[in-house]
């Protein structure tokens, strides 16, 4: 055996959670449920591996990123799901309603799903390669409301958390598809205008990085050959996108400056037209202004979105980026139908949020164990009793844990006792036994109480 | 689109699970959690890929249904985990303790673990290829405290989903070993002593099937070559395989006659002395005597057994196989510390639960959402008044939704709440909005009552 040991470790990107992770981590995931519940929206599980095809439409961004199995047999492809988007698409396609059995999906529908999500990253990135997506969407409207509630969703999950500093940002994908009205991209002979405008978003996402020279001098640099997607926009072009990178101010401010720039661009004008119906439903709800704020740098990386998009970063821990993300989507059933079906959704990052969490110090650790009371075994040839008075415990309602130390002194087994950190601990030695009691010690108050073995249901009642 | 539809399919072998199914399975789930915690099972989550290392020093049984994953770089080996025990053992090495760090887990140490778990079973078979494990083992004791205290929760979980038609078998690998001593099996030349023992028991395994003289007639066969794991036993030992198939009666009487049997052998002994023990302890802990029986038939697939061994069938559902088994296995670590450590552990096969009671129609799907109160869409124009009603509905504690059904005629909005089953619905129409009032219908009791705008918050509080 020793000669061919195999060294116990984990793939980079993977994560184990031990029990004060684990029942900290719960506890958010309850939190964060509880939330999702309020809302209506009903729980379903995928599985985690689907069949390619069904995860392969998608962008080459997220494509490559994806894990593929080794099916049952040859002619079988299957991949681990990237997200939990898909296959909810790929469940509403497969389950059409029909209102005379009463069977399958009606709609519209609001659905949750929580579950690991797999990403196919280099381990030494240091992202996660398995995590977990909360997830909740609603299928077949197009009305604004739902994409409102999905944004106060997201509020009340923040405040349900007790996470006050964080910033909801709100875009909508019309406002940017008319940017390419706007400066008037068109097709050339061997680039199409879709690629031109992905390549002109890509210049634009880098405006953090290389600032507002750096993003106009790549607006206007020539494309290297025939094929590059380069927008090589024109100087008053590019004046005109330096314009909508500026606008500031306030929510309405914003939406009205943007108004006056885009003036007759239809898509543009039904993108920001939707934007002020979503916060005209919020403030319905009841959501305070200052945490919802129209963003139009904001993009999201998967290209299904097609109108309202939004993501949240946590104000004292941005390098983490966006926890809980989103937006509209109305063609991603028309890959399976074809038809499309109008769908509006949002996911936590429930691994990165932990971790921003973790970094704020404001995940509890304190619970370790689910274990109430632990038994002591401090009399060889006692077990019997010990288990029993354990059996007797659980029935008084408490999750009681007898100790299997080997090491039976008192020394041993205290602390044993402190190293497992239950709430209370039970003393029952040589003397207790011949008297019938058993000690009852408080291990938060450090209080030690005398009871009588058969009264001590009654004492943990 | 039309022409390059994909068909929105799942593989064989793979679950969808819908409110309804995933409402009761959650339950289930919760029921079965609660009583490990009661135990002091500490949950934990390890991830679901794992090196194939880790994975593949089992059995070739279980190697060849190992799913295996394209990691991100060509040097990695990955794949995806068949149970919980082989990355616990993982874990278990990874993180020994450090008393004067404190980190690290403490044995002895119980842990809980639930997720899911892939074979990769022909999708034809109609076995799941993905299925959920809930598992619960206990490290660092020899204890045989601890094997009952995994048999007493087994039982208790039963008890707590309302399930009294079952039996766990018990049975120990030592007295199956013991067996290989009994009849004098000895290595060949060109075969070991294990593959004509694991032979043997693969021939008792089929008692079931070929009955006693079909078993006994494989026993005595020839080899046909030199490679040939054959038994080849002589009638007299055959005699005593019988005499040992043959044992009946209570647990104490088959005890006390298989040791009648078994005489001076030691390994056959100490399993019995083991299972005596735990038998004894079991009745401390108040489990009754006809809810675990021992089997001497039971060997549990996976070879890392090493000790008691257990399997729970339901009465009623026997084609459904064993949905809640384990064992002790004292090896499974030193793969890759080179030192053993102790460890039993059941798993309870939840798919395979679920379905079995589903077709003892114990599964009560009663509850298809999580919605509370559906607040009616009847006046168009009015979109904000309902979703503000919902909001101030969750404030009460509901779970509540706002139908966003485009049609918004009583008919079509009434027949979308009964097909969503919540248990209230708010009317709110032209007349109430007039009078600042709502009907609240149960449509439980189907009682319906007018409530001022301004009290519907207190009426549910």
């Amino acid at each position: 055996m020793q000669s061919n040991k195999v060294k116990p470790e984990r793939p980079g990107g993977f994560i184990d959670f031990l029990p004060a992770d684990y029942l900290a981590r719960k506890k958010m995931l309850e939190t964060i449920e509880g939330v999702f519940f309020s809302f209506g929206f009903d729980p379903i599980e995928t599985p985690i591996i689907e069949f390619t095809k069904i995860l392969s439409g998608e962008t080459s961004e997220t494509g490559k990123n994806i894990f593929h199995v080794t099916g049952s047999e040859a002619d079988e492809s299957l991949s681990l799901r990237f997200d939990q988007t898909v296959p909810f698409a790929r469940l509403l396609a497969s389950n059409p309603y029909n209102a005379k059995k009463r069977k399958g999906i009606r709609l519209p529908w609001r659905r949750m799903a929580v579950g690991p999500v797999f990403r196919k990253e280099t381990p030494q990135s240091g992202r996660y390669r398995q995590f977990y997506q909360f997830d909740a969407d609603i299928a077949g409207t197009t009305s604004m409301m739902a994409d409102a509630e999905i944004l106060a969703m997201m509020y009340r999950t923040f405040e349900a958390l007790g996470i006050s500093k964080f910033v909801i940002r709100l875009n909508n994908r019309k406002i940017l598809n008319g940017l390419t009205d706007l400066v008037g991209i068109k097709e050339r002979e061997t680039v199409s205008k879709n690629d031109i405008t992905q390549e002109m978003m890509r210049i634009l996402d880098k405006l953090d990085k290389i600032g507002l020279d750096g993003v106009e001098a790549l607006l206007q640099e020539t494309p290297v050959n025939d094929f590059d997607p380069k927008p090589n926009l024109s100087p008053e072009d590019v004046q005109k996108i330096s314009r909508f990178l500026a606008i500031q101010g306030g929510n309405t401010e914003k939406i009205a400056q943007c108004k006056e720039l885009f003036n007759d661009i239809q898509q543009a004008a039904e993108g920001l037209a939707e934007l002020e119906e979503i916060l005209s439903c919020l403030e319905a709800m009841n959501i305070p202004e200052e945490y919802v704020s129209v963003d139009f740098s904001i993009a999201r990386g998967l290209d299904y979105y097609t109108g309202p998009v939004m993501e949240t970063s946590l104000s004292d821990a941005p390098e983490f980026g966006s926890v809980f993300s989103g937006g509209r989507y109305n063609d991603l059933v028309s890959r399976f139908t074809g038809n499309e079906l109008p769908a509006v959704g949002a996911s936590v990052g429930v691994d990165r949020l932990f971790a921003a969490l973790d970094h704020l110090d404001l995940i509890d650790r304190e619970k370790s164990t689910v274990t109430d009371v632990l038994v002591l075994r401090l009399e060889a040839g006692q077990d019997k009793a010990y288990i029993e008075m354990a059996d007797q415990l659980r029935r008084a309602g408490k999750n009681a844990e007898v100790s299997m130390l080997d090491d039976v002194t008192f020394k041993g087994q205290f602390n044993y006792a402190i190293s497992r950190n239950p709430h209370y601990m039970i003393i029952c030695g040589e003397d207790e036994f011949k008297k019938n009691t058993v000690q009852v010690k408080n291990l938060r108050t450090r209080e030690q109480v005398e009871v009588d073995q058969p009264e001590l249901v009654n004492y943990f009642k």
